[in-house]
């Protein structure tokens, strides 16, 4: 990806998380990005296309946080414990970063987009379901007696339940360290109730 | 309450339910509720008002149709079993019907708008406490033996994926069947858990 291309998306990114997809025009998001506004029609065609464009910037920044030793130097060191590994990839998503609250908010706002921009729909199926992908491989580790239809339903419910936690911590109904406490409660429900 | 402040709050959940939070403007909502926008201002001050209000609303019209006994003729028998009445209860958030739509959208966006409006927080972690209550009761008739804190924890987890898994469901990213029974398998791990 390019330099400039990337560095639109950061901008879009961080206006989408300080004031929400409606609040992205596109002459500011030129000003945050530090380009001018035909730069960013030609590098997305329009509005729809920025946004389709930041949803997957930010799931891919969202591995990368979270992918332990495929992720370069940031990311953390990958356990030893596959179970370990698991609830440690989920709970990088509850973190009070500067980066993973961005990335979260901007996620939730995207999401929440959504329900009225039919437009965001199919880049916003996609990354949930390579999401929920990422965290079934996790579990077949963890937990490798379990069957792949079941790794995939509780891949599928621990991640709606981060987006659940995530939207609560952040919109002040949930403290962060009790989401994450729940979080790790969730974890343990779904390995041990596939215990033989 | 009034038939005209009610009449108000119903045709705003209405036209957050359409366009968003965002959609809605003092005179527009006027016009849908039939009513004069002084009326509005009477009865609710500013638009901050009109949404704390509509958040309250929204939130007691929830509690109607999940209510059983309590809930008046359009509410679901209650279940001689408490377990059913618990999975009943949760999966009457997953419907599609008019109003149950209508809510979940409103909710979520509701939910979106408080990280960015303050305002709106108070009231929102007081209607998801109230809520995460009457889950609590419920999960402490189905299990009898476990302790306060755990069906306290085990509440709060379930209405988080309730609302994580609808909103998927919104937005294109999950069939409604399948977020059905996805809550079913979070209800029934849950109570396997706290099993002696």
């Amino acid at each position: 990806m390019s330099d400039r291309r990337t560095g639109i998306l950061e901008a879009a990114t961080r206006i989408i998380a300080r004031r929400g997809v409606r609040g992205l025009r596109m002459g500011e998001l030129a000003a945050e990005a530090g380009v001018s506004t035909s730069l960013i029609y030609y590098h997305f065609t329009d509005r729809a296309g920025v946004l389709q464009q930041t949803l997957e910037f930010i799931s891919d920044r969202a591995d990368r946080y979270t992918a332990g030793d495929a992720g370069g130097p940031d990311a953390p060191p990958r356990a030893a414990d596959p179970r370990t590994d698991l609830e440690q990839v989920l709970l990088l998503e509850l973190q009070d970063t500067v980066d993973v609250r961005e990335n979260s908010i901007a996620w939730g706002e995207l999401r929440a987009t959504a329900v009225f921009e039919p437009d965001l729909r199919e880049e916003l199926a996609r990354s949930t379901h390579s999401w929920v992908h990422d965290v079934a491989d996790l579990l077949a580790r963890a937990d490798p007696l379990g069957t792949a239809p079941a790794h995939a339903a509780a891949a599928e419910r621990l991640t709606a339940l981060v987006e659940g936690l995530s939207v609560r911590w952040l919109s002040g109904s949930l403290p962060l360290d009790q989401a994450r406490r729940l979080l790790r409660g969730a974890v343990e429900a779904e390995l041990e109730r596939s215990r033989p």
